[in-house]
């Protein structure tokens, strides 16, 4: 039975002059963060603010690389081969270390951001791309991700891998997502999300649509801040996990390792 | 009399599918290279290809950050902050770095490309953020610059500096560059270059042009590869050298700090 | 004494998904909009966007074209040379004209923004950039300035000149703005900015710091919308105009042509 | 039978610096250029002068627009919505109308650069969205494609349709080309190149892998300059062509509309 889990959020998604989310206010509830590295969101200026916050709170600090498309905050799908993912992938990682160096830590995790982080789980030839430009660049990095081919990858490559609970989104009785073309598939109630959050954590299991208890072995859980409710569900999901006795605590690569 | 010299130019100059210069044939005569980062010029792929050639000739790696000009070529004067200039090159020193880990090697230098490069040399504030951002970073790089606000920086906070020798340019007596503006400030003739080369490597002169020997105590002297003359000119100035008993070696970084 | 006035701001300065002011609130109390063009601000989606919205109320589109510095709101000085600068506004221009055609209008004016607009009131190489770019592109644009080198030029070539009135920022006794470094330069109370403009549009005078009446023949007065307080300042000067027996009205280029 | 011909190609796909093909000798050969906007290459410079050198030597300024990639030259596939990409075509058509009218001339045409090139053909939705954007922008554009889904659409809404003939490529007996994946798919001789050239262009007819003769009904023939030899190409086409009897003109909108 897991006691002990992170929680982690998007942050710095905001670029010159524009802001997305309140991340002051999310560093407080945060154990670890995936910061934008200029492809999606994120600018210099950002990364080093967002990265300051991060190291001032004791937040992890992770990669979130994208595919290189600003005006579309990395959400259409591109077509780009594994060897431009890799590349694009060490660039952005890269990037941010230099910030982590600065404020004298370091990147902690890697978690694709948007489309690409979806392509990831689904097609093996994205998912080895990234474990290839981990592995050569800083193997000790933990590679987020949901159930999949970047999970299974990165595993067989002995890298540290946390798997993503997300609590507020409906799950079909096979364990996948509910997609959100569906009605029902994001979930918008904040006691039930945060109830759900609870039990995924202490009993490991989150209960489908149809009613079917679902096992699930989450290492950390996603919350979102991109509005005064996010940011507000977020605080309740944190709290009554406390009250569960719950242990909210930053990953630890070694117990990831496969 | 130095009888070892590092030679240097400016590689991945290219974007996507442009190319500059002659990469290829320039890295048979360096022994460093300033590889551009992506705000001038250097995209992932670029960058990855330029790296992976400088480790297979031993090569070494330099940061080339850049003011965020693409479409200037880092050329035109920007009015950033100092905190912009630290922050944009922590984010172009990092992104590099993250290559040079891919293909087992290490960032080895630094020297601040176009405008910007000559900026660091005459405003105190641009070369301090330089200076924070390398010290806080990776103090182990050896900063390259000509003489200027960027070389005092440096050395001040007990970095590793390289001084750049540049052959193709005519001095005033004072020790300075004669302005491009003005006749005769760039040479032309390869068997002048070179000679002058030789002789500011092993004697560590320089003929002004009004005939004064100006004393320069070169570390390193910049090539260039931007079409087939200059390639060959850098051919035959690392033979001239070699003739004339001249060591071809990279910079060392503990024979450069204060 | 003028009895008629335009109301302007900037609109369409976001980009991507991140949104800055509250554009659909601005268009009930506006007359002109200058629409950002995607080098500060503006992507191809929020100008369709934009204009569409300004068909839809009546209010007339306007170029807002900026150096080419996204990251830096266009906010940064830039070494353009002037050929840079026509060829960038050119592009700017045009691309917002194919928006407007779209929607079955026009743009009917030009402003350049930021430090673009700062630079073309003091540096007459680039405000004759602007006005060979506006001459032979589309010599109808107004253009709207206040009082410097792009007045003069624009006038000069015959084209329609709207000077632009501002109200919340405090004169000294020369007629020339209080810098911003300076204390009192922004004044903050939503009365006295009215009245300010009630008294510039209906007397065209304005008090400065020292007690002096500055004459001032404003033809446009500069709102903004960045925030609530803004925006409900806005709608405030709009109804303090229209009580004192001012006309709201666009622009007529006619009237404005030397 | 067709006598004439208009020759075609894509020009001023530079960047800043680079440049791409030998822009000026290809202008000899050409009657319609297909010009960069900014989106895979093109910048308001290189604009300028493109549309400045076809207004010199008489060629027709068509608009190239693209997917917004210019790290991938546009070759990339990517997901946009039909509304993006109607919004990124008036955007870029626009910017290049700017630069026509500047130098007094007007933007004739219309072909979509690479990828989106090729999906224009096959994509009905993506082709609405041209035709959409291109109906209430300027219906005088003639549109250029290949048969396919653009050219079905453009007639349908009595837009101006050039048919694109290609020389260089093997078709298979249905009528299509041979992907460039197949052996053979890219005929590399210059005669036979030539010669199917002038045969499309005279007798209407290309002949298959297969040796089946294919009709084909070319309004306009596209060369490419990208390197020396196919610049030499190009103009041994032309020549063949006006050896035929064949005579070269630019494209006439009035007998293009259906």
């Amino acid at each position: 039975m897991t006691r002990r889990i992170d929680l982690v959020a998007d942050l710095g998604e905001g670029f010159g002059d524009w802001r997305m989310g309140d991340d002051d206010a999310l560093l407080d509830v945060l154990t670890s963060a995936n910061v934008a590295c200029g492809f999606h969101a994120g600018d210099p200026r950002i990364m080093d603010r967002t990265v300051a916050g991060c190291v001032r709170r004791g937040v992890s600090v992770g990669a979130h690389p994208s595919f290189p498309d600003l005006v579309g905050f990395g959400r259409r799908a591109m077509d780009l081969t594994p060897h431009e993912v890799r590349t694009d992938i060490a660039y952005q990682v890269g990037a941010l270390s230099a910030f982590a160096a600065y404020h004298g830590t370091r990147v902690s995790h890697i978690a694709p951001h948007g489309r690409l982080g979806n392509l990831v789980a689904v097609r093996a030839d994205y998912a080895e791309a990234v474990v290839d430009a981990v592995s050569r660049i800083d193997p000790r990095l933990i590679v987020l991700a949901q159930d999949g081919e970047l999970a299974n990858a990165a595993r067989a490559a002995g890298l540290a891998v946390a798997i993503v609970g997300i609590a507020d989104r409906a799950y079909q009785d096979d364990g996948t997502l509910v997609p959100r073309s569906e009605p029902g598939a994001v979930i918008h109630d904040a006691d039930e999300i945060a109830a759900r959050t609870v039990r995924m954590v202490r009993e490991g299991v989150i209960e489908s649509m149809g009613g079917v208890a679902i096992p699930i072995e989450a290492d950390t859980v996603l919350l979102h801040g991109d509005n005064p409710a996010a940011v507000q569900l977020s605080r309740l999901i944190r709290s009554r996990l406390e009250d569960a006795g719950v242990t909210i605590a930053p990953l630890d690569p070694d117990e990831l390792r496969p």
